[in-house]
């Protein structure tokens, strides 16, 4: 194995947009401060400087150069992705309770709840001015658009989470929403800014849809079977919380009634008992869900590459491929 | 008194607006809705529904129609405008734990606050999604604008609520924020939408902004001598959840030690006391600080109507002037 490619592609793609990527923290920094409310400033820097991947912002980026796209305007659409981002973050951490995210300690534990709802929309807001630079209408639309997919797919999850009737149709649903459209709508305004034609815009939204989808199905797999390290999470977290998320619903669909009456009591009513994480990982291995659920995966990953197939040959084409295969790569 | 005077104000403007106003409660009824997650229409509808005055999309349509717009696009912007309220209101009674709204209890409390988060995020990516409609930039700009100095008022007020340093000044940067930039980019943009000259937008501007102050400080005195009835919240809630509003600001000032060390305790520690609210109240009494409180209101509402002053007659402009008489009326 040569260097070039034992390093990782996310990494790949970080080098080849560094200058851009300045110049989106650059933004980023601008943006989130407050003359007049500090604590602004410091809950997003809290978040922001915890390193996520950026992997949201490099799309657009990647979209838009890849298509021969020049600037300036990708870099205030990578900002704008980044915020609403950052803005979802802090109110999934209000709404599930989290006490963890990329291995720090939560906003809303660090201050408040009140806070990370008002940074949080203080950063929403950021994100639609930020849109509306480029006075692209087209722009504008995609982004709102994803912006109202995003609450909506959360507020679906909200009220199918715990109930057992969720099938993998309606998780599609809430997945597509609170994760995927963020990642098509970035791949989708890079063309679009970049001027491309409908068929490559199209190309590029079916890649960032999929590869979202492949994104969050990995998160929730690892949630089963990953290592607090590796994620920043606690193995269980989802079941802890009452959150039907793939492997369970697989379980479901396969469980005799006493099973069933097992994920009633834990995940519907939520009573939950000492040794019960125990068993429901017992029962996810009895039914393979766990290597079902990453079979779902690698299926949405490789129709992700698939998408871009149509594109010419680039550099960036190359890295987005790679890195459909990375997302996955946590589970294979 | 003839009939004609007799009837509110606001129900003068209502009445002369009825047809745009009814088509905006169509297009509020249209996007509110979700076709995936029923939660969104019955959290909104609830709040909607309790039939608060909505005074804030009437401000759009009336500076719209005053400068001779036709439509259709002040209904979008009416819209827009009651959907960032209601986002607010949502996430407000988040923040504040407050239990009633409007004389109801409130979503968070109905529901939870997870749904009041994520349906109040919902309603914002709707807002914008209606803002970018009628195609204007300087539209867009100016309502993301208010946004985001909404939220920025509201997380200043969050630190600045429990802190005797907090004087008038910051007082008033919190009011224009979450209060007053609502009203003033209503009025903005109904003038703008209308295409009317730079100068006839300034003014609107400044009524809107005079009015929103005028408005949030009648709502600070009234926490202290109202009715619950009539405001739909109790006497001192302020006091009790430790927000330092103008009443109380001006105390403080006038306080000598034993007061000081009063305010301290209950305000900065937040260690109250049986009997302490009714205390309080003797103190605001000692220094005469409501009425005080209210002379700026009613100075707030003077400088509403002094900025009509240059626009030309018009049934709507008299109404206007009734509205700023009106927002003080229930303190006078």
């Amino acid at each position: 194995m040569n260097i070039e490619t034992s390093v990782k592609p996310h990494d790949r793609l970080a080098a080849y947009l560094r200058g851009d990527m300045e110049k989106v923290s650059a933004l980023i920094a601008e943006r989130m401060a407050s003359e007049h409310a500090p604590r602004i400033p410091e809950v997003t820097a809290h978040l922001v400087g915890a390193g996520g991947k950026r992997l949201r912002p490099m799309l657009v980026l990647a979209a838009a150069r890849m298509l021969g796209y020049a600037g300036p305007y990708h870099v205030h659409l990578a900002a704008t992705v980044e915020f609403i981002h950052t803005a979802t973050l802090l109110h999934d951490d209000v709404v599930d309770e989290s006490k963890q995210r990329r291995g720090r300690p939560t906003a809303n534990l660090l201050w408040d709840n009140q806070s990370s709802v008002l940074v949080g929309d203080y950063l929403f807001a950021r994100s639609f001015q930020l849109m509306t630079e480029p006075g692209s209408m087209r722009v504008m639309r995609i982004l709102s658009n994803a912006a109202a997919t995003i609450a909506e797919g959360e507020v679906l999850q909200l009220t199918a989470a715990q109930n057992l009737a969720t099938d993998e149709g309606v998780y599609l649903q809430v997945v597509r929403g609170k994760t995927a459209a963020l990642f098509s709508a970035a791949t989708e305004v890079g063309g679009v800014i970049a001027g491309a034609d409908d068929a490559t815009v199209q190309a590029l939204f079916d890649y960032g849809d999929a590869l979202g989808i492949a994104f969050q199905i990995v998160d929730d797999l690892l949630d089963y079977q990953g290592e607090s390290g590796a994620t920043g999470k606690n193995v269980g977290d989802d079941f802890r919380e009452r959150k039907l998320t793939l492997p369970v619903i697989k379980a479901v669909a396969k469980a005799d009634a006493e099973e069933r009456a097992f994920w009633v009591r834990t995940i519907e009513k939520g009573r939950q008992e000492e040794g019960d994480l125990e068993h429901a990982l017992g029962l996810l291995d009895k039914h393979r869900t766990l290597a079902a659920t990453q079979q779902d995966a690698l299926g949405w990953a490789a129709k992700a590459k698939a998408a871009l197939a149509p594109l010419p040959d680039h550099e960036v084409k190359g890295m987005l491929l790679d890195i459909a295969d990375y997302v996955v790569s946590r589970i294979s």
